[in-house]
């Protein structure tokens, strides 16, 4: 077999990843679905952001009339643990172009009780049906070819290997933005990345919803140290993803009050704008 | 009595102002309110979307344990029309320093129906509590003096005069975003405006939830016309905004399939960055 047919067999398709797996939820009853949240995708012990947004928008592609995310909001409430976890999704309303729904994933407490994790409001659409028509005016970020960046495996772990989520991801850092992990932060609120599957899945609309958080948060380059929970993250997905490897480009302009807002742009192979996202998050001050 | 005194009866203030009138709710039960949705806040016959996202954050103020929205997310489901709507909040989580609510906007149509026309996340808080740590590299807006900016009293009505919301307004828009009102849209994705109301009402954290959506659609200087109706909103509050006029810029980059995001940024007179917002709208392409 030629060494082309056979990387191509070894690579994970959509439908057929870990991403797929990890994400996948049974309906147990109308609008309401069972997931088991998997330690795989968390950072430290704390699962992420990004991946508990892919697991509500899978449950609402399914719910809704339309099948893709073309805008979600969700407010995280408690931190979510890998294990066990529910989402309850609404119809709030469909419509012929855009439908909303609401969905909140919730879990078990040590003592029992049900707490909610996270909600959010979405509205899904059919990213095929667009016209073609683009007059943007955003240039892709710029960031060194993906042969010149930095991922976990490239000597001192720029990224922290505590985390699970590193081994589930293809994630090559831009030099520029990696001050921090040699004790010299920048100072400026940008962090870069070429960004994949590890397995080899292809990025789509629902692996952009992972992709917008992803990335090793911004106050790092700010020189701040520790947590930097979110409190809410908005994605608006623009376009589906060409195959190939995506750049994520994130900026953080205004630290203030102990708060940071992310701003987070995802470029396809084509050289497309196929997501913007912003997020509100907690800074400690270090 | 001095004229300077005269001047400072005649104005508005916060709780007494044509905009407190026009937010106020009434407790009909606890988490649901009573509202008259005033024709004063209106584009051509559309109740404006700032103005109700002002409606829905009084109401979860009075609902919820924190009075200040930190970040608060809105969907647009149907337009809202002039008179009578109920809120209704939900208490999704209290905690220390932020407390989350829920909150859905209804009317009846024509038939007797109840209609949903907006719901909103979103996460409340004390702006007052917040540390005075400013590390900010965002800059304010590059906007002429005030005496060089136009507003719909200045000549041929650069903001259209079947708009209501004008005369609740103080907008004073920067020539330099003026060219579609003279045929001639400079094709650059930005809009900038000296912002208060009209009335003199200073600015507080309610106000700016109707700053971020009252300038006229950025899609104007990229040569649209038409309707640019908002599909998501949500709006950052990241400091409570010092009295005096307001600087507004919001801008597009991303003008694709029909849909593009407005991004909003509203600077006090002390030169904070108060608000930050981004929302989601379609297009028609003209």
């Amino acid at each position: 077999m030629p060494e082309t047919a056979s990387a191509a067999v070894t690579r994970a398709s959509i439908g057929d990843s870990e991403f797929d797996r990890d994400t996948a939820v049974t309906r147990r009853a109308p609008g309401v679905y069972d997931i088991g949240l998997s330690a795989g995708w968390t950072i430290i012990n704390a699962v992420n952001g990004g991946y508990l947004l892919a697991v509500l928008g899978r449950a609402l592609g399914d719910a809704l009339p339309h099948t893709d995310p073309f805008t979600v909001s969700a407010h995280y409430l408690t931190a979510s643990r890998p294990g066990p976890a529910v989402v309850r999704t609404e119809t709030v309303r469909t419509g012929r172009t855009l439908s909303t729904g609401q969905a909140s994933l919730f879990q078990y407490d040590d003592d029992g009780n049900e707490v909610e994790r996270i909600r959010a409001l979405a509205s899904f659409g059919d990213l095929d049906a667009l016209p073609d028509d683009v007059r943007t005016s955003a240039k892709p970020p710029a960031i060194p070819p993906m042969g010149q960046c930095l991922g976990a495996e490239d000597g001192p772990a720029p990224v922290d290997g505590g985390s699970a989520i590193a081994d589930r991801l293809m994630l090559k850092l831009d030099p520029a933005t990696l001050g921090w992990a040699l004790g010299q932060p920048s100072g400026r609120g940008e962090m870069r990345a070429w960004f994949g599957l590890a397995d080899g899945r292809d990025a789509d609309p629902l692996s952009l919803l992972l992709a917008v958080d992803a990335l090793p948060p911004t106050a790092f380059e700010l020189g701040l140290k520790g947590w930097v929970p979110t409190v809410e993250l908005t994605v608006h997905v623009r376009c589906r993803p060409a195959p190939g490897p995506l750049r994520v480009s994130i900026t953080t302009r205004n630290l203030a009050g102990g708060f940071l807002e992310e701003d987070a742009e995802v470029w396809d192979s084509a050289d497309r704008l196929v997501a913007q996202s912003r997020q509100l998050a907690r800074v400690r001050l270090g």
